[in-house]
């Protein structure tokens, strides 16, 4: 195998020659055998270090720091890279130590690397394109790297939002076609009053509409970048206009509206943003979760449970007990949520033991969050196409609990008082009776008037009826 | 002693003469023995109970669903429990079952019993004003309750905001203070570049302000509550107009902006705003923790440490070690930080295990919130009050560092390139040279020039030097 | 006001003369105002400090280190301690910066005092019996702190284990009164196979029981102990033979097998036993929550539910649907277990925070533990008396579900193979049948043999029943 | 393409001829694309998998309700997945909706599919032998999967004991190669009482050893199985004397010494086991993360920080600043403990929401426990052999800090009194003067005294020294 030869301040390496990554990238294979997942499992991740070397060569190519034809090249190598090439060069492990700068630096050598060759050098004659000195000018990872890791999460969660919108709607278009399902409320898992299923799944698109909101908001948060930072928020060795002139590139590059912090000693250990958006995707799982175990519940059953709505079957339920079926798109989204909310906690870990002018621990949040962005918005479409779509209602299941409940008794109370409303559902609760009946058998109220009170069209909404 | 007889539809209970509130509160005290610690222990809910009550009363009145005379009692002794009495009678337990019945039921059973006295009748003669009929009129504990909590919650957060507010401005003073105090940054607990120790609090001054407005928007979100959602969000029981009528009484009454929720079914069990408050709360901790952890790195020694700075001495630090003085300050705001981050996971676990029309699990949502709250509040205050006011700067020693330090050769970079510069900082570490004479030993750069690179100063702003 | 001056090295400060406690206690009160909440709200930890004070004195009177005179007045002091006294006089707040100085200084001076009024002095006159010098003389915060909480938290697991098998017994109680209550298993919320209710709650009394046995072991890990380290576990300003002699003390004082770290060094900054502790108290806490969502679930209804058991009603469960009861008792429960593990990231978090030769967050640790054993104690309580002992069974329309279900077919299997069986259990789903009836049917079995088969009763056990 | 079609109850499918699984897990893994990781990434949870239903067949053989034929060529498919092929057959998601059941039904289909070729049919004639009838026999996905998983998980835990072994071995050598390295402790960041560098890597060899008794008990807690509980626990479709003679065959296959949980119904729904081992592993974690924080902290520098210790270098440190070296490798271990620690709050919500007589949230417990295990077992490997094995002292440095410290006035407190000391130690402080000088300015002490009591290398041990 033909190889080349690289050093850095710590000695000699042997690279296989057709690879683009140097002997900084090669260490920190070696150094972090940790997940076995690397760093390309996240293209997006990829592709925005592509982009923020690419705004960086142009802003220092415009700013006379580097040679323009050594900035083309680069930016010439970060296309290809944008374009989905290349990748296969990242295999730098998702958890890593140095906050960062072995990712930071598998770019640089790459770009260089491929730069080189598009400029008709051969790999790793650095002289003509250098991974510090030209692709990461005017930058260090305490800048670089974070500005990648905010493109990429703002794309991830841009594909997140779509995905919950998608289920929105979904759940939507099944509160209209259950708007007349009339079924019992319940509470604390027991007999409420009336609503219709059509509002329960209402609710669910309204609830997922605000998450989506909220996603947005946070997701702003990230567009305030500190692209000119370098070393721990000073500048230096960056020109002055370089961050202005970076930013713009970056901006009209991603039409993402990136600004640049305010107090860049601050953002460069900061870690805010990131907890901020983990405790939103948190309260996206929180409710995606509490919406499955919904779902779960309805349709317990078929013959011992709620028996509601009734799931489409995706798989046989039970290796041992036959037509068994299970609810597993709302279990395999439950357990999405448990592990979004576990890697909450790893991100807020890791934002508390940031020290001094830089949070070390970045790699492991941006891992938790590619990670939980992904699984959430997969478990966004698979609940919608495998489950929601195709959900149906149990009509006169669901009207014959309302029928035989005890709850109706509440819209006795303005009439009657809490108190003898309570006398007769206790009496119907011991006896088996219904409310109706025994309002008419004790003479309370005359049919008429008990007829226009419990029906329970007219409970679901505001109303105050008067005796 | 005197006691009357109340009852209730699970019988009869003796409640002494003296006590306002009921059967319903006495049932739930003897039910709930948990934490030891009574929802009065929390005055801004106690106040938002008799708030909420009071806007109902007067809704209810001007639609003629209850006696005007009633109205005015009711209205009477929710003003004595915003005025700060009556607080002893609400002795339920914090955490307790039910989703905040029994909160509200004290509530209800106190403001009945207190309007009865003013209206000149007995304790417990319910027939004139009663805790279900008339003070709970149009509500339900579905609405009652949330509504309630998210006033308390509101102000609380007002009064955090507060105190983040003034510890802001105590690092922001010490920014201005500590501006020419130069120093060495540190990444990775490593020796980076120079910096100022103003620039460093500084940054915790611009933290702590970004965290406020995170708390200002959260604060936002329970500014939408669903009175008159009565049972489920139905409505039920309550007049068409009631949820408007009673929302501006509370808005007029708070000058707070509340609005009503668009779904009242989702608004009723939905946490999703707490959740929200809870991560903001968890990352306002998280940043407190990174602050306290720099104060108590930055103050070690006094001779084996960093010493760059000297926190106030608040108490002697051993019982057996004369003369050490301990870090107390920061490390009790640690610890605050702890507990807050453990109640964000106690929010999240009630949040999830909400099932279908309400989170039964709100009374330990809420405990978790105020108490966390509260320790944030007066965290921030014996931050700055006992700490951050009175540390003061050791400037020769940190200068020193700066001088004596490897780190400054990053300047050398755009002039001499990463790898020479690698090789000069390599030598210094290994002889225990300094950079500016290896520099000059070398014959890297002429003294003048080299001058001018090194000067710290310089070092800390953008700035890039041609050779 | 009397008072006396006191002093310590930061300077002077005034106490009233009818304080026990010194200046020290005084600047931890001024200095920690977090949590409302002071150390005597664990009255076995102050009982406990004066075992350690106590063990300690015996120990140096009997090496000769402080005069036999001082020794007795030291002992006599702590023996009223013990016996419930003064407890009112350490009022340092839970949450407190300084790794337990504090609590231990105050320990030291309310002793020292008291001692000294033994003794036949004024308080303050400290010349006769000193804080430091001798009270707590061979020791440091270091080991007296650790090993108070130590036995502090022994104590309080005692009573937890007690409180579970008091509930294992009512479980267990319930699991033999419903032995013969014949109805189907759900898994996944789907109907599966029948069991008995007696099944049902006996598997609570056994898991519970496995808990006690989890709590037992986990305690013995805090009889492990580091009396004698002093100062970051060297051992400095004991005697040689401090360590074994005060450890041999405090055994035969409290009856508890404790033992002396073979690391003193290790012992002094570890924390992986309250970890441990913390770990296990959390999962006493999922098992209770897991029981409490079941009974919730199984008493859902009355009439849209399961409805497979009754819980006690403890109070009305609804400020405005009559007749309403909720499970309150198992909601306060499982809202216990959600504080309970939120205390577990708290405690992990300070774990983790442990720097150097100290964990410096000690005393939020064990604020955490206290306050959870107590809510898991009480929680234990209240639902064996308020809940369990008062579940009754509905037996007849528990069998009735079993009779109507599919999940029989399981039984079919070994018989006609899986497909066969799955193929009857579509058909009686869809056509709203009975396995039974739907077999002979088909002609699949004789009556005979499947009268053995179906016969639920058979079900529960192993049974292969051939062809 | 070659296919053939499989059916099951919810209809038909085609698959490719060369394909192992069957029409189930196809189904499996169109449901659940979540993670992008399928279970074959835990080859001990596949070969578990193998040994489970290879002693199931051996029961059943035993017992006759399989023909020896076909048990046979069940067990000799068994064998070669223990042999490691057919791996790749195993594509459903770790994270499964079902509770198991289709990671079993593709054992089950695999091993029917290679048993079939081995018997001389084709894949899919599954009348000589099939997925659920032969292979499934006896069992129910109730049985199977917790066993597999069991198994898996004592071997991954037995292989990261081992890690934990040799890293302990790695602290313990470096205990004895710093033993004479005298230097200062630190309590709480500031300057305590010196000690030796190897006792404090003694301690981590001896916390670390702690730790492996920790999980070795643990471990122990999961070779208790329920194989033979079937469906619910209640044994139905197994013969009587299955499970004993089963769990034999399983014993006898692996070395382990499982036994039979005394009550199948609680074991089958059971997590406590997962629970703990969970929180075990965080204890660990927490272990590892405080050890590499202090690695850190005593590495930091190389000029402006602690400075004790050298960490070998692993990599270049920065891409701007020149010769920077960082704690790559501790730095990778903290994030491995955040993720662990994470992941045991996945553990605990999965647990706490297992319902009725399953928990179906394993899939998730198992693969946040697999990944947890192999990340902590990778991190104590390249701990030791990238970080601990090379670090270096140094100790000129380390014992001017102790000569240099006001600490050692410690040593006074018996001779002097602690308020005596103290006053020495705040002039040695406010003077930049030294202990050693003041207290002989003083004439405190005897020159000779004083350097009997100074000694450092005396104030390592318990010690006593009068006046």
């Amino acid at each position: 195998m033909k190889t080349r030869i690289e050093h850095d301040f710590l000695g000699e390496k042997e690279i296989p020659a057709n690879i683009y990554y140097g002997v900084q990238t090669l260490r920190a294979v070696e150094n972090f055998n940790i997940t076995g997942c690397s760093i390309n499992s996240c293209p997006e991740m990829i592709e925005a270090l592509a982009y923020v070397k690419k705004a960086a060569a142009q802003a220092n190519m415009e700013l006379g720091v580097i040679p323009a034809e050594v900035a083309k090249g680069i930016c010439a190598a970060c296309d290809e890279i944008i374009a989905g090439n290349l990748h296969e060069q990242f295999p730098v492990d998702c958890i890593q130590g140095g906050a960062g700068t072995s990712t930071n630096m598998n770019a640089n050598e790459v770009i260089a690397n491929r730069a080189l060759e598009l400029m008709g050098h051969e790999k790793g004659e650095y002289q003509y394109c250098h991974p510090n000195n030209h692709v990461n000018c005017s930058q260090s990872t305490n800048d670089a790297y974070p500005t990648a890791f905010r493109l990429a999460l703002y794309n991830k969660l841009t594909t997140l939002m779509d995905a919950m919108g998608y289920l929105q709607k979904g759940f939507a278009a099944k509160g209209a076609e259950f708007a007349d399902v009339l079924k019992m409320g319940r509470t604390q898992l027991q007999d409420a009053v009336p609503m219709t299923l059509g509002q329960e799944f209402a609710a669910y698109a309204t609830t997922l509409g605000e998450d989506i909101i909220r996603v947005r908001e946070a997701r702003q948060l990230i567009t305030e970048i500190n692209l000119g930072a370098t070393a721990i928020g000073t500048g230096i060795n960056a020109p002055a206009d370089y961050s202005r002139i970076a930013t713009t590139a970056l901006r009209n590059m991603t039409g993402i509206d990136f600004t640049t912090s305010a107090n860049l000693v601050e953002a460069t250990w900061d870690t805010g943003a990131y907890v901020q958006i983990s405790g939103v995707l948190k309260r996206v799982a929180v409710k995606l979760s509490k919406i499955c175990n919904d779902l779960r519940l309805l349709s317990s059953g078929p013959r011992t449970g709620f028996n509601e709505i009734n799931l489409p079957k995706m798989q046989p339920g039970s290796s041992i007990m036959p037509g068994k079926v299970n609810p597993v798109i709302p279990e395999v989204v439950n357990q999405v949520a448990y592990d979004v909310i576990g890697k909450d906690v790893t991100v807020t870990l890791a934002a508390e033991n940031g020290q001094l002018e830089l949070n070390v621990m970045e790699p492991v949040i941006a891992n938790a969050l590619f990670q939980g962005v992904d699984m959430l918005r997969r478990a966004c479409l698979v609940l919608q196409d495998r489950c929601v779509s195709g959900i149906t209602a149990n009509r006169e299941h669901c009207r014959a609990l309302v029928e035989n409940s005890i709850g109706i008794v509440t819209a006795l109370n303005p009439i009657i008082g809490y108190e003898k409303s309570a006398s007769i559902a206790k009496e119907a609760l011991e006896t088996g009776g219904s409310v109706y009946e025994l309002v008419l058998k004790h003479n309370v109220l005359s049919k008429e008037k008990l007829d226009e009170i419990l029906s329970p069209e007219n409970m679901m909404h505001p109303r105050f009826i008067r005796n």
